[in-house]
């Protein structure tokens, strides 16, 4: 059996070797992924996001818990966990900790937690964390949840990456640090204000729907910015679907409190997608956003490769002497125009 | 007289255009760009970098103040202030207002402040603003200071341009946000403690102490991570210069206190780098930095121009039904090879 057979048989081991296979982007891993890939398109990715300090780990345990355990007449699903930790670039170790956790979950093979540095990111994801949601995706999990500390390029690139996004709040955080982040609203389809349970919850509630009137709705789509080619809009249907409204939901994630509630906005946003079309256009902006990034890279070693030995040191040099700009310096690397 | 020309002999006005033609990124502000920069690599570069709260804005104000005023036996110094501002994608205004600033200031032709807006930059700084500099620094600014907000990619990024990068952190904005910040200390030449007067002063202090002890020095062209073309390591000089010890000010800006202090500590980091080889260093950094983005923008250009119209199309529809995966897909896109 290869490992990519173990894989979707459900080997936990075989899982666990080739997440890290894909985490350190081998020559395997890419193979096992481009196998894998038709068996994906099928999980509901999940992202959560938010200031460190709001309790979002909580909150993904509990939603984990949740969907393991789900009330009366409803079947479990398998639930895995992709933990984005920004690491310290000195000690290289994550700064969250509190990775031992979900211990009342731990045994319980529908559920796989995966920590992952976002290291080496400068500020983003790490590249690779789109090949491990594919690989839990094509392994049958049917819940993604990929949990990110707000900071900037990683929210965007959360929200690109999932079809919900969560976006965590917490009372008592300070009021200048809300108002930085304004532009998470542009990626939160559902707010959740957790440790609800804390003075100046109101504050931060009201702070939340203060901005959400202010904000116009926009489609996420819209995110994609930087296409390799635009494409024209796909005109089937030229009636605008309704727009979502972003809900606000209080949790106290330590007490589960509001956790069933939660989960229930997530089913309507994945309803919402299902019956907009914004589940077709979210996994197309993700795909073409993936195949740009490969392209991008491709291109620039194609290109490396066709340069001759020394000519990029000899153009730099005479951009470090400023004999040529940065644009003439690509012009000439380009059209071999050492004009100047 | 041309544009060029007119910012060359100090003209205000032709300056303000030429930094907007320089914003839009229009072909005349590219040709002005390649013709400025020959009269580039004087200035001084200061990046000054924070959560909001800190006191950022008072911080580079009062800098301005004291290089407009130095004391007694030093020559007054020509400043610009590049303020790069996050932008709610809603608003598309300023978040942090306080561009009323520096009345006292306001008359005096040694001083320019120019606000931009990073909006769909998604996260990192705008691209323009390494070509703002370079006006600036033509124009015979002997001081650059570049303020951004601290969130992820953007301070990563004025990092990169900068010879001089302050991060300035403010006492009682929460342990935890202290916490995810060990990042930053990758990017600090010199630590500022603003609003000393407030409690919690030593916390914070001891807090950032604690991160230096914890981190091993590291030298800043690391962070030119991503290379088109790596180069062999100069090897002139095979003695490592002592490396330079990250201090920790505090200053009181709205009271300007400890202004001249800090002011002295940027003059004896810029004196470090000038004779340690550090100064050569951080320019060809940027500089190859700068080449390798326009570089891989032209890649992508010419390479959209040589594909068949519908050709990339093509390919996507494969991708998007997972008869390709991502990486078959650009195999496909380059080889043509679309035998899966």
């Amino acid at each position: 059996m290869t490992l990519v057979e173990a894989v979707l048989s459900g080997e936990r081991l075989a899982l666990a070797r080739l997440l890290t296979q894909v985490e350190n982007d081998t020559p395997a891993g890419r193979a096992a992924l481009s196998e894998l890939f038709p068996h994906t398109g099928k999980a509901h990715l999940i992202g959560v996001t938010g200031a460190p300090g709001t309790g979002k780990s909580s909150l993904v345990n509990q939603l984990a818990r949740y969907y393991r355990r789900p009330p009366e007449g409803q079947a479990p699903r398998r639930v895995a966990v992709v933990a984005v930790d920004p690491a310290s670039p000195f000690t290289g170790g994550a700064l969250l900790g509190d990775r031992v956790r979900m211990r009342d979950l731990s045994g319980d093979p529908g559920v796989f937690i995966r920590s992952m540095s976002a290291r080496g990111s400068l500020g983003g994801l790490a590249p690779a964390t789109g090949g491990l949601v594919e690989v839990f995706d094509a392994a049958g999990f049917e819940v993604i949840l990929i949990e990110t500390v707000g900071a900037g390029q990683a929210e965007v690139d959360v929200a690109r990456l999932a079809h919900t996004t969560l976006v965590v709040e917490a009372p008592g955080l300070g009021d200048d640090i809300q108002a930085i982040k304004a532009g998470i609203l542009e990626i939160a389809d559902i707010l959740v204000v957790n440790k609800a349970d804390r003075p100046g919850v109101e504050n931060t509630e009201r702070a939340l729907r203060g901005m959400l009137q202010l904000a116009h709705p926009v489609d996420r789509s819209s995110l994609h910015h930087g296409r390799m080619v635009e494409l024209p809009v796909a005109t089937g249907n030229p009636e605008p679907a309704p727009a979502w409204e972003t809900p606000i939901y209080r949790t106290v994630a330590t007490e589960g409190a509001g956790v069933a509630e939660l989960a229930a906005a997530i089913q309507r946003h994945r309803d919402y997608l299902t019956s907009s079309g914004g589940w077709e256009r979210r996994e197309h902006a993700r795909l073409q956003h993936e195949l740009d990034a490969i392209l991008q890279v491709a291109l620039i070693a194609r290109w490396r490769d066709s340069v001759p030995a020394g000519r990029y040191q000899e153009v730099l040099d005479r951009l470090l002497s400023r004999r040529l700009s940065p644009h003439q310096a690509v012009a000439a690397l380009l059209d071999g125009d050492l004009a100047p």
